[in-house]
Formats: structure tokens, sequence, C-alpha cells
């Protein structure tokens, strides 16, 4: 496996060595510079001459210098004639920015997407999108990965008596039923309406949660502002306690000590799709490093990715080819 | 008003005619040929160059048939030293395919969105997109209409006592709250399993319907299947009866049949964007034309399309700059 | 050769089959569904991932709907991180929409020529474009096959004392003439003047063709009206008997009952880039399967497609450098 | 029509100050520069600012000087802010390069097209391409313009008793049968073999000449040497004498020598696409310039060109809707 | 002059209001949104349909934060329809990344200049870029102002007996030449050895300094370090006192604490282009806003940015025609 | 090494023979072909399918003919399906062409830069590029090598006693500096203002040259025009002798007598990426081939460029990661 070169920015390396030891591959360094003029410069000190070259770099807050540096570092291996490249983003936190909801707005998930195909990128390899259609904000193939099968990993085994699956509002309420499959548990969803950025109210709760245990599952936390909400509200409707589940574990702001010492939080859960936050031991962190060195060797190798888990454990495969709340006309 | 110049391919010209009705301009002639090899061509029989010009054309079923009438009569405008080409698509039906929820398939909604870019237009009009992020599939800007305020007025003035909304599944809720809020109602929504592309179960309803008289809400109605599983389970759940609304009737295959005479459905309500089905002149059809109209004078005037109502009536307006149920990370 | 993956869409699977048996390869299944809205959608069933794909779809009648096939396959390809896709059109149909001979008419065969590049298809791999400049309407590479030679092969070792090539048009009068040296014969034409476009009228005939017996060669015969037409000329021009051959047969309309008896046509010969019209087994249909295995199977290798019969039967070839009529300023 | 920038590079400056004196608009300067390494640049010495910006360059010897000259003018107009900039190409040479009739050839016509869209040309305006379908090489908008009416206007009013229109070869045949139509006369033609570039063996006309004069119509002459040999056998073929009529009269090598003084020619009618050839006092010159200033008009006010000439004589107008040899499949 | 519409980001509102204020014209709000998971929303709040767009903004650290609101600003005024939008970058910084001067390393100047090209911009206005050949890194047109006019009038007036001007090194010598000229003063440069990004060493001064006062000339001041080296050598070649001049001030980390004070400097003089250090009270600025509202007042009216100064006065005036050092071959 | 396919226009096919002989592969046949109406046509004649393309052109008078092949040529490798192909420009004559140092002009190292792209070359190899920031015009990767090593081998062994390295102008001075670090020699440079294009004067010499042997360094000699003031000035600042040395030795107009005899110039030092004047037996030329042999492999084979030299002899290097003039912000 000689050809394969993976780089990484500042944003996250841990992740990237743990997706090298993997494959078997060690990272190769990167000089990112900083002018005394705030401008940045990457040179990437291997050889990426016709080599498949994997560059991993979560969109993790400072997030406009990653994503700065991963285009400087695409712009690098295009130019040193690199044969392929991927930009692995395990977080593509601008997926956010996916829809006009007001007049005159940035949609910032089709922008950047045009940036990193501007830049020179070939494929993205990522995971958890916040919603499916940013797929197709890419003009290059995007392999999109699931960390379902390996958040439901941890509960299995696990008592799950009374134990309903929570999303916390209708629009993820798909990926929460099919995470609820996966566990053969129930599933509920909260209405919320955002009256700021950071303040939220939940309206209500619909799905019968009264004398249940939530499991609730988000793609990516924050600030942790509406999850505290929803926990008012689960109390409210009589849950009697709730673990929480996330993809993408930022914990920004109060964050961890809001969910950390929460009385009516059990546990909370999450990858390491972005580093953890920092004062936070008992935070589990369940790696998605072990599916991204399969996705990149598959890719490496010309073999299917979405037949990644065919033979194992189903729970862990990516969206198959029928899914449960399909909205086609009918 | 001189330089704006309309044609239709043969998927709506009657819309096409009332929205220059509208505008007070004379639809102009465009010839569509078809060649015994089965080939269209499509000639633009008014002078475009320099002028505005819009194409009018749904896709509607036969959608291919009509898909290529556009992108040909798109192509002849280019040629033709257009000064600027919208392609007006009051159903833009291939929204419906915007994620890969399955291995190796394809794109449709991005895919066409390139499409037409490719065969010259500079702008999209369309209304009540699939997926609010089906808009950034488009590379050229996309005015995004909405036909709730039109379908609101329907039940305005009209006793609204013990009415609730019902969103069929839970991706489509957002708008149905908006909806909603618009008359001053209550919501619900149903949680659908596709089995086929004809045959649907619906699992559940999430809210209080029992003892309610159902306004259920959908962008879209094709063969009426799953609208009639979520007839059944709203009469399980102790609705009275429901009136039917949606913004795209296309009411294929058997969906007259089943849904003209159903003992449970009160009224269906549609609007024009697509022709209305032959047979059923009970269906009540809401006419947005005078809302295309507005915006192409706007679009061709240079003013705001998004303050389209201001100081009108606000419950037509399109979505505002901060919707209820905005899930940005918090 | 494990490599190459073909799939053929709903147009002309027959061929793909023949093509894969020469190939030695069995053809991937697709799954091509149509959604109540009338949209397609295209699902590879083969893994394409750094595959060297090949798309077999003739752009035969119902034309619109193959062409939206073959674009679908191809995104789907280029979505699945395919290495090269070749579109294979045995007949592009939209090469007849090859100029301006009306104001602003559309021009077809370079619009979805550029839609075949959008889609994202690498190399076009097609046989007897309407008119050898269609090449250029392509942005990819185009590999550009001729059936003249395996349609000579038809006629060599029959009795060809007094016969003639005829070409029913000037336009098409340099094929004839190479397809005339390929059997040591003369050459006439015919020329056609159109009043709609299926009633046609010839004025005159090129040539001596009295008491000789017509070979009448053309690159499609759709309807067949103007090839009905020329019959009548050739007979007022004492031709004693014709034989007509062409390369693409649809054989639209009534084209199968004017040809299959008419009194004066001793024989009708083609090929199967198309699929064969129904209720004619008298027709005699040679196959250009061979032909494009070889061709991709060069393609594949790298070898050299122009010399693909090299040391081989010459008559067979593809045009070679110095053509008979070039017309190159002198 | 303050906003018409008019410059000219130093192939044809003649014209463009013929086409400038209908226009009412004096040409503006350009200076080109050589450097000492033979490198070009182009300055424009007039403000195109938000000018309509027209370029009058036709593509004669020395070719490629000619070309890069147009590239750098559209480049500067391109970076000077023009609104539009119109590459006008009375003749375009590279449209003969419209064909891969050799393995691994260039495709100049389609190489140039592009060329001229990447330096800039927002649409192109030329007239009689080589064959039609190099219109569909450029991917900007291109206005074809045709001479035969100003050509026809030579020989209105003189005795064409016993002419006859003779096409050089089967080719060419459609413009010179169009052309024969505005003068009620007969068309013939000659098959050309080609042996090398300036050695050429006609083998046959096809048509009646015997006893009639011709007047031979060809799209460009260069060298004249197939022109010769088609003299030759036009009087083999017992035609009396011979007018020779050509759009692009480049007159290269020995042309001048070989026409100026043959016996069988009558005269020689040409246009001002291409500068005339020195030496040559009798050759007819009729100019186009009012016809591309005519068309820049319509051009910059947004009137239709292709009505250039209605309700005043037909027999000047570019190809109008229905041409008599349209090859449309039948 | 109603369709001008100028935003600022958050970079420098003060520059973009003095523009505004020599325009006649508001500045049109903008709302900057930071979600919590650190991306940026860009909505502009004023009309841009048909409208000439100007957004304002200068590089300036934090300088990806900046260059990324840019992008989002310039993303937003396309999808809005905006007819036309200029980049007004006074500061672009990442004209320094303009070499590749190791291997694999970005090359950040076209990386930024295609990126704005991607996000929608059609035109940059821009002042002092690093180097000229920078201009060519952009797609677009590109209006490229100088601020040497500006500086030299601080200088005019003064007592400028034996001033000298400076160049800090060769690359810039041609820079200072040409401001030399327009205060009549002989001109030196010195010839510097950088040893790591803030830590430099001054070989030599190149011309004859001694006894005399500089004017020293730099395009960028960020951190001033080796200024200060300059200092020391001209002190040692017998300079008696400097005064120095550049276009972007940024005087970040220790710049301001260095030169504020230092006993051998007399004056700092700069501009607007980004916005000043705070603690220097004394830090001479002169404004550039005069020249950007004058290039685009020129632009919306389509009159000649490079004739900007015709008439008035010559030293205030961008390149002209014929430069001094021009090196073109010889 | 069978897949590497080396082809040369007219250019300078010796140098293309050099590099073949390194490379141990033949030289691949081009038939270039001449019009009668000038147009050019290039036919490659041996296979490229799936090959590694190099097409080496030198762009030298006639510049735009030599051009022009070089474009045609990568348009044929594109269509015949070539896997790569680079274009090895030894000489990148454009690059000259690097500002907009008038209004209204063209930037043609850009442009040809982008023609190279659109011809469909996907990586440029070239040498000694006029300004480092014209690899930035490229879209391509660009291999840029220096001959600096190759020239200072010349001087290597002999005596350097008293000799200093003099670059003609300030902009070339950083080449010149690193030249001299690698003899161990003192930099000087001359100040040059230009009055025409073959007319030039010297203002002054910086750096102290008296009693010194100068070893005057250019990228360029055309004309030798602004040479011959250069050691007029040179002598008067008591040079004792001069040899004049530089990488692209074009020696046009009257650079051969005005050099060749000069009584101060003691030699005349170049290399081969121009052919060599004609009458001029006692210039040395070091030839680079093996330079563009080596880096041709490395390309070919995946193996790092700019490591080229490691391990060998540093002083043939291209420029290294940490450059002395660097002029990074400070």
């Amino acid at each position: 496996m000689n050809d394969v070169v993976v780089f990484s920015g500042s944003a996250h390396p841990a992740l990237a060595d743990r997706i090298c030891g993997h494959l078997g591959v060690s990272r190769s360094p990167v000089d990112i510079k900083r002018f005394s003029n705030d401008c940045l410069q990457a040179q990437l000190l291997a050889n990426c001459r016709q080599r498949d070259v994997y560059i991993v770099q979560p969109l993790v807050p400072p997030t406009q210098e990653h994503l700065m540096e991963l285009l400087l570092m695409i712009d690098a291996a295009r130019g040193a004639s690199a044969a392929q490249i991927t930009a692995v983003m395990p977080h593509y936190a601008y997926a956010r920015s996916d829809k006009k909801d007001a007049s005159r707005i940035s949609l910032g998930g089709r922008l950047v997407a045009d940036m990193i195909s501007t830049a020179g990128a070939h494929r993205v390899l990522t995971m958890a999108l916040h919603a499916p259609q940013v797929h197709g904000f890419f003009s290059t193939p995007v392999d999109h990965l699931t960390a379902i099968g390996v958040l439901a990993d941890h509960y299995r085994g696990t008592d799950l008596t009374d134990c309903i699956v929570v999303s916390p509002d209708l629009g993820n309420a798909k990926v929460a039923t099919q995470f609820a499959r996966l566990l053969g548990l129930p599933v509920a969803a909260g209405a919320k309406q955002r009256i700021s950025d950071d303040r939220v109210v939940i309206d209500s709760i619909v799905g019968d949660v009264a004398g249940r245990r939530a499991i609730v599952l988000d793609d990516e936390i924050a600030t942790g502002g509406s999850m505290l909400e929803l926990m008012d509200r689960l109390k409210d409707a009589g849950t009697t306690e709730a673990s929480i589940v996330c993809t993408h574990g930022l914990f920004a702001g109060k964050a961890v000590e809001r969910l950390r010492d929460h009385p009516f939080v059990t546990e909370v859960v999450t990858t390491d799709t972005v580093p953890p936050p920092p004062g936070w031991p008992e935070l589990t962190v369940r790696s998605v490093s072990a599916l991204f060195a399969e996705a990149i060797s598959r890719i490496h190798h010309g073999r299917s990715v979405s037949s990644l888990f065919e033979g194992v454990d189903p729970t862990h495969a990516p969206p198959q080819a029928r899914l449960p709340f399909d909205d086609t006309p009918s």
C-alpha cells in the first residue's frame, strides 16, 4: 500500500494518526506557515506525484482557519501532480448552511463544496452530513459514511428495557428511526422553535415518552442549548432519564458545563470526528477511525465502499438501497 | 414592458397564458418539431435578441419529453442571443431525486439542474421544491416561490373550528407548521414507511387528531397511494373528516378515482403548477399564475422578489428571514 | 479483462449482450426505476469504483427516455467513482440536428453532446454520425466507427454485374463513393427536395443508372418516405431493381410496410446499431457487435482503434488518413 | 449609437473602415506591438468599459499571426471590462478543419472556436462557413451571414441565357442550388478527387452542362488548382465559357496568374471578406461591408438579424427556415 | 446613481463609509452571523437584483475570517441576482503568496483569486498588489489602483533637500523609482536576506545614501522587523534620518512599539487600505477612499478608470502606458 | 519505459532528439500540414491511447506558428485519448507579457497559459520563466526547471579571481544572487531605463564592479540592445571584461554581430532551450536536455522532480524551499 499518502491539517491530527494506524502507513508531515499578515501557506513534505492523496481535516473551530488550511493543502497537492486528491472531512460543518431560509442569504454548504472542487479535490469522504441532500452540493463524487453503527455498538449488550430513541427535531427523525431499528426500540421526536442562536424553546414532544428512558440522538451538538431545553421537555413529558448520543460532538461555549453534570443525563456518547472538548474525561468517545481507514483502503483498491460491511455486522452499514422513510411521491 | 418574451413548451401552455395575461403580454409562439427518428427540435418564433426571455415548462408527464423540450428551447434562446434566460419550472419534479439513499444511484435533482445550466439558462424560477436544499443543486440563481399563501386563502373565511393541519410525513412537517400558523391551527404528522413505489403503510400519527377535522397538506400528490393510507390512519385515530391540499396535483394513475369519491375526503384543493387531471370537475384549483407573473415582473424590473408581498397580505409571502423550525446547531 | 464493466439501458440490451459475448464478460445489471411522477432513476448494480465503465445505449425511440436513462447511468457511474466512463451510442440520433438552417432553432446535436459531458462521460464511442463534423460537437474524445466494411461484406461474393451504388442525396455521396470503391462499383446520387417531414420529392438522379441494378446506401432509414420517392425516380431513370442498405435501420411509422413488399426492392440490409423492427423476418441484419467489442477492447488496453483492422481486411476499416473527396481548399 | 466600439487587427482594416462607414462611427485605434522575441501584444486605444465591442479580423494569411492578434485583442477587451465582445470573422478559415478524416489528427475548427471563447468573446459574427455544422463548434452564439444575395446581385440584369450554376464538388452543391434558385438557373456539380494539396483531378461533371455558360460558385478559392481542373472538365463536357464566383477570394500562390488570363474564364467575382490580391485590377469585388454593418447594428439594438432583409430583397437573405436540400431523416 | 449598492464586511467598515461618502450613497447593511459551530453566514439587507454591487473588504487579520465573509457576501449577491459584483479588496494580502519558491507549496495568491471567481465576483478592484504579475492570477477583469500619488502628496511642499527614496529590497525598486520621479529625488535600495519569518539581516545598501535623509517606501509593513534592520543599515551607511511610507500599514505584532518611538524615524506615513493600529495617534494616514470612490463611479458609468486623473494631477495616476523599468526583452 | 511518447513540433526537433536520447526512446513523428489558406493541421503518427505524451516545443520565432503547432498537437493528443499530456516548453516566451503596465493591454502570459489548458494539456514542463509569478498563470500543474546549475558548471574549475556576477536589471537580481552564491562570487546590478523597444539607456550600476571581471547573467537575450548598453556602463564603471551568460539565447536581429566580436566580451554562454543562431560557431551552448529528460522520467515514474538532484551536485538544483531574497512581509 505504498502509494497512499495521508496528510492532516491542524484540525485533528490525532484522528489522522488513528486512521493511518489502521491503514498501516505513517502520516506524512505538512508545514503550515502563518505569515505576519495572517495569510496561511501549506507545504506538503512528502512526494505526491502520481500518489493517491488523502487530506484529513474536519471543519471544526476555528472553522475558517481549518477550511483555508484544507484548501491550501489541496492546492499544493494538485500543483504537486497528485494522481487523486480526496478531501477527508469527517465533519463538514458548512452542511448546516444548506438552504435559503431568508432573502439574499449565502448558501455556505454549496459555496464551500464548490471551493473544494476549485482547489482541486477529486473526491470527498465525509460522515453524517446534516441533511442527505448536501451530497448533491458537491460536483465531485462523495463517499458518505454513517456513524450510527458505531454508536449503536455502544448500547448493544446494555439493558435497553423501557428505552426510546428521541430525535430533537422533526428534521432529523429519519436517522433516529434508523438508529432505533438497529436497537429494536421505538422512536419519538421534539418540535423545536428557535428564538435566537443560543436561546431555544421546545414546544412539544411527539410520541409517547412517559415512563421511558430516552436515548437522544443528534448529528451535531454545539452549545447544547436546545439539548438542554429538550431535557426539560422530556422531564415534563415523564421521561425518567436521558442518554445523549451524537456523531459530531463539538461541545462549544458552555456545552461541557451544561451537559457534564446535568442530573437528568446519565451519559453522553460521541465519536472522534472532531477533537474532544477539554475538561470532560467522562465523555464516551467511540472512534470512527477504523471506518475511515476501511473506506480509504477500499477507495484506493477500487473495492466497493457501499458494501463496506457485507457479511459482517449490518448495523454498522451506511444507508442501504431502500430507507424506511423514503418520501418519493405516491 | 416590451422586452419580456414568454415562451411555453407543450407541458402547460394554459398556465403560461394565465401568466402572460397578468403581465399584459402575449405568449410568443414556439414550434416544437418531432422528427421521424423521435428527436425533438425547438424553434422560437419571436425575436429573443437582448430580450429577457422566460420559458414556462413544469416537469410533468411525459417528463423526459417536457424536460428535453425545455432544454432545447433554452438552447435556442441562447443561440439567439437572449440577454437573460429564465427557466420557469412551476413544478421541478426531479427535486424528488435529491439524495443518494442507495449505492451507485443517480442524483437526478442535481444532474437536471446542471443540464439546465449547460443548456444556457441564467436563472430558475420555481415553486415548492420537494426539499429546500434542492435550491443548492443549481449553479444559477433560483427564485423559489411558495404556494402556501394562495392555498391558505382557500380556507380563510371558512369555518375552521376543530381543524388541525396534518403533514403526511415527518419530512414535510416544517411547511405544514408554517401553513398551520397562517391559519392559526395546530399541527400533526404521519410517520410513513414505504414498502414499494405505490404500496405504503403508515405506522402512526404524531399529534392529537381525535375528534378533529384534518387539513392534510402535501407538496405533491402523484398516485395518491400514501394519502389513502393516511386517510385510514386518521380515521383510526378519530379524525372526523379530511380536506386534502397540495401544491403540485399530478393525480397520476388511479389517483383521481381513489380520491374523488372517497367518503372521508370532503374536498381536494391544489394549484395550477401542473395541468389538472381529466375527469375531475369537483377538484378545486387555485391559480398561482399571478404569483409567477409578479415574480417575473419584479425580476424584469430589478425589484426584490423576496419582498413580493410587503404591505399586502403577509400570508402569501415566501419564506421569511427566520423560520420557526430552523435547525441550525445549538 | 476484469476491470471492464458494461451496462446497458433499456434501448438495446440485445446488442449489449452481443458485445459482451465478444468481450467475454457478463453484462452488469442496472435498475431503471420510474417514479409515479414519471421521473427516472438509475442504479448500477455492479461496483464501478476505478473500473473502466461502458454504457451501451443507442438513441432510438422513445429517444428522450433513452437519452435520460443514458445520462442518469453516466451520472451514477461518475458518483460511484468510475475511473473512466464511455458512452457507447451505436446510433447518435441527435446528430441530425447539426446545423442552424432556420432562425432561433435549437442545435440538438451540440446540446446533447454537451449534456453527455455534463453528466460525466469521458469518451464517446459511436458509429456512422450523420455528418463527420458532428465529431467536433463533443468536448470529449470520440471514437467514430464505420459500418461500411460490415455492409460491404454482405455483397462480397454475390453477383455484382451491372450494379451501381446510389446515394439518396448529394450530402451523403462521399460515404457512398467510399462504399462503391470497396465493391469496385460506380456511384450515382439523387437530388432530393423536401416538402415536409414525411413528404418528399426527388428532382433528379445525377449519374447514369439506366439498365443498372442499384445498391442504395443511406446512413439512417426512418419512415422510408424519401427512399420510396427515390425508387420511383430510379425506375423512371431505367434502373432495373434496387437493394437497399443502411447503417441505422429504424424503420419507423409505415417504413416496414412500405419497403418489405415493394416490388422494385430485392432486399433490405441493415445493422444492429438499433433494434430490428417487428414483423419483418426477411430483413437482413449484419451485426456490428464484434466491431464495438474490438474497439472497447482496444480502448481498454490502450491499443490504437484506428488501426483496428491492420493486416486483416481493409474493407472493414474506419476512414483512413486521406479520403477521396477531401475538400480542403485548393 | 455611441456605445459601439469597432477595432480591427492588421488583417483587413479596409473592410473594418467600410463597416464603420456604414455604421457612422470611426474605427478605434489598436496598437499591435511585436517584441524582439516575436511575441505579440495588443493595446486597445479607446475606452471599452461597458461598451459593445466589435473586433474585425478575417483569418487570412499570415493566419496564425492574425489569429493571435484577434485573441489578444479579445483578451484586452475583456480585461478592460467590455460589456459584450463580438469576434467579427468575415472569413473563418479554420472552418476547413472540421472533421477527423485521419487518425490522431487535430480538429482546428473546434479548437480555434474554443480558443476564441477562452479569450473572452461573447459572440461570433461570420460569413459562409465552409460547412454549416461548424456553427455547432462554437460555445457562444454565432450570427452566420451569407454572401449569396450580394453575389447574385452581380448577375441580376445581365444576360443569363443558357447559363448554369456549377458547384465544384458535391459537398458544396446545396449552396450552389440555393444560388441557382435566386437566379432561376439550373445546377450541376463536379466530383473532385484530390491527389495532394495542390494537385487535383476532377473525375466527372454531374448534370448537363453541354452548350451552356457556367457560373461556378465556390465558398473559398485559395491556390485555384482544383478550379483550373474544373475548367478543363467543363470544356471537355461542352461548356462554352465560365464565370467564377466565390465568397472568400484568397487567391494565394499562383491563383492570380492561373485565373486572371485564363481564356475560358470570362470574369472572376468575389467579395471583400478578405483583402484583394495584388496585381489583379480586373477582379470584381462586391462589398459585404453593408451586410456586416447592418448585422452589427441589429445586434447592438437587439433587433433580429435573421429578418435582416424582410420587406427588402429576399435574395440577399441568410438561410431561411426551410432549405431545399434539408436532409432530415425520412 | 441609484443602482450602486455598497456593502462592507467586518474588515474595514470605516473605509467603506468614506467611499460611500464620496459616492453620495449610504452603505447598505449586512448581517454576518456566526453559528455556534463557528461557521459564518452572510445576509445582504438591501435589494441586489440587477444592481451594480460593490463589496468592500481588505484581507486584513483575522484574514481567513474576512476572506470567508467576502466569499459569502459575493455568493449571497450572486444568488440575489446582482447584475454585476465587484470585490473591492483595497489590500489583497494573499498576493504575497505569488510563487512556488519551494516544493509542494500552495500558491495562495492564485487559489484565492480562483475562489473569488467561484463565489461569483465579476470584477476585482484592488490597490498596490505585491507584484504586478498577480493581476494575471485573476480570471475576472481587475482594476488595479496605486497609492503613490496620494502618498507623494504628503511630501509635496515640504523641504526635500538631501532626501533620497529608499526601497527596502531590490524587488520593490521599480515602484520606489516611480515614486522618486514624482518627487524629483534619487533612489537607493537595500538587499535583504531573510533568516526566519521575523528575524532578518540586511546585507547592504545599493546606492549612495550617506549624508542624506531617507524616505523609505514599502508596499506593506507587517511586523516591521526588516524595516528595523534597514534603519540600522541606513544609519551605518551614513543616512541622517528616515521617513517611512507604505500603502498597506498593517503594523502587526510589535510593529507599533518598534517604529513609533524609533529615534531614527521622523515619521511614518500610510493609507487607510487597512484599519489603523490602536495606540498610535501620531501615525499619518492619507485616505485612498476618494480614489476608490472615483474608480467605482467610473466603473459604474462605463468611463475609463485608467484615465482617472487626466487633466488633473498626473502624480496621482495609476501606472501609465510605458513604465521606466519595463523589462521587455532587448 | 514503453508508455512514454515524445513528439516535437518544428520549433526545435534537435532538442527533442537529445531529450529522447537521454530517455532511451525514439522521437515519434508528427505530420504538420499547412493548407493553401495558411491554416495548420497536426497529425500524430504514433499511438497515444493511454500513453504519457510529451510534446516538446519552445516558443521561438516564428512564435505564433510554433504556438499554434503546439496547440494543434495537444488537441490531437487529447482527441486520441492520451492518458496524460505534458506541454514541454523549454522557453515560454509569452512569460514576458506578465503584467498590465498600460491601459487596455493584453496579458499574453495568462492568455496563452489558458489556451494551453483549453487545448487539453494536463501539465506544463518549462524552464526559467521570466518572472516566478508566471507559474501562477497556469491552471495546470507546472514543473519549473532552472538552468543556473548547468550554467554554473561552465564556470566551475575556471579562474574566477576578481569576478562579480552582474544582473542587467534590478528585477532579475534574485536569480543572479542565487547564481553568484553557487560560484561564491559577489553580485551587482544595472538599473536600466527603456526608451523604446530596441533603444535603451542604462542609468547606473549598483554595486562595486571597478577592477572586476563581470559575469553578466540574464534569462533571455533577444536583440542584445540593452546588453550592449550595459557593456558601456560596466566599462565606465571600471569593469575590465565581461562574460555573458543566459538561459534563453534567442540572439534575434543584430544580436549576433553586436555580441560576437565585441572587444569587451570574452565569451557568450547559453543553453539549448532554443535553437542556436546561425553564423556563430564560437557561441558556447550547454545542453539542458539531460535535465528535461530526467524531469520527464521522474514525472512518468511518479518520483519527485523537486528532489531531482538530491545527493548529486546541489548546484544544479531548482529553487529550494527557502530562497535568499524571499520578500514575505515582516
